[in-house]
């Protein structure tokens, strides 16, 4: 038997506040996910005006960037033509998101879930990602 | 054109704290989904020990809920061998839903949206929607 | 954070050597598949002659016992016509599986993960994923 | 009628065995998938660290290379921007893997199955196939 540590939905729910705050601040309301660590969903909230597409990219960044334990703007870089991961984005049913917007949240070393953000660019996406992450970790 | 009126992300919450203490008093923890008039997710949280298969369940039962402005349980009676929509539970990629969980909410005769629950026994999982229906309801 | 107990990969070794042993002892060459709490697959086997359509069968039976923390063939009786569940066997794109040969495995009271089994009718099916469980109990 | 040779089920143990070996020479966890000529699995093992999202890449890896009778990293060069096999990475459902890590297996000339590799680098991903590849032809 192994024992994991994983993000309950208490803490879930932090990370969609962090979040969340960082979106009003920014002005770019957001579609915010929350998976644990083995990549099913805690929490999710579209924020009103957050876009319906990104519901599902949101929940599909936070499932990659907890179940590969890699931020997905590294599979992004890692994805271009050329570069050795080049073709990863289509996999898992296209599932596998190589936008940025989904990173993992890592305690004492382990991954203990993700967050993934979309509505906005890739980069504002990530910035709100990053907020959710900061707010759980303060927790601890 | 047309003006529809639609839960918002603050509503949303607000059925998922009604359904969540209905959820606690009854002592099952829940996967809890809400998604508006459109039928997509506005928001969503699996409480500890929610099960795992439970999300997409939720989800689609507020799906069903919401797209069809009927509960899921009335799929359910009319989805019998026999019965006029018998073999509705597989449409839509099996999205459809036709267990007990999923209701719709009106507002003046409209749905605005719709509630899905799921992890407990289709009547727990009904009774634990319309606590989120009515949270929502007392606050208009 | 939740710490979670949950089978690790020597666990599902065990498991499959265990079904297998007892899928040679009743003559029918079986898929086997094993499964952490979370869902996701560890270890997967498909005997000589085992049948090519039962692996996925098994994976999704192993998904569903471990997710949802039941056997499969509980959900087969609550799900028959007239039954409160009618409908669920569509459900999760058609993933939830309601036939006999998914267990989940139970430590201490917490759900570990799971075994699904399929090739043989679904009594032996569920004769064999009991020999996994068993095997991987009694090594605790 | 037609005779074929592929890997049985000791050959794909063999395989697995291999792989690991050689993971563990290399310090990264990883999922190993394993098919016959058909695509059909035979044999699977998330090792304790392994990746969730890689489960299923693995499986395609494995179930592209025997399919196709073609290592992925040969999909990736053909499938770059302006190459004759562009786009190809999306094909059946993004199960088409162009990413390396995916081996065929071939006996007498014959394509007798495949291995696939997912959690490392492509690069480290292509050399534990290949210990698995290695490992089932010393036995021959």
């Amino acid at each position: 038997m192994i024992t994991v540590t994983r993000l309950d939905c208490a803490d879930a729910r932090v990370m969609i506040e962090g979040a969340r705050a960082k979106a009003d601040e920014i002005g770019v309301p957001m579609c915010i996910a929350i998976t644990d660590e083995g990549g099913n969903l805690i929490a999710f909230e579209r924020m009103d005006g957050g876009k319906v597409t990104s519901s599902i990219i949101a929940i599909d960044k936070s499932f990659t960037a907890s179940g590969a334990k890699k931020a997905t703007h590294e599979y992004g870089a890692a994805s271009q033509p050329g570069a050795p991961a080049y073709g990863i984005a289509s996999a898992i049913g296209g599932r596998l998101m190589v936008v940025g917007g989904g990173l993992p949240v890592f305690v004492n070393g382990d991954c203990v879930g993700g967050i993934g953000v979309s509505s906005g660019t890739p980069a504002q996406d990530t910035e709100v990602a990053q907020a959710g992450v900061d707010a759980v970790l303060a927790t601890l």
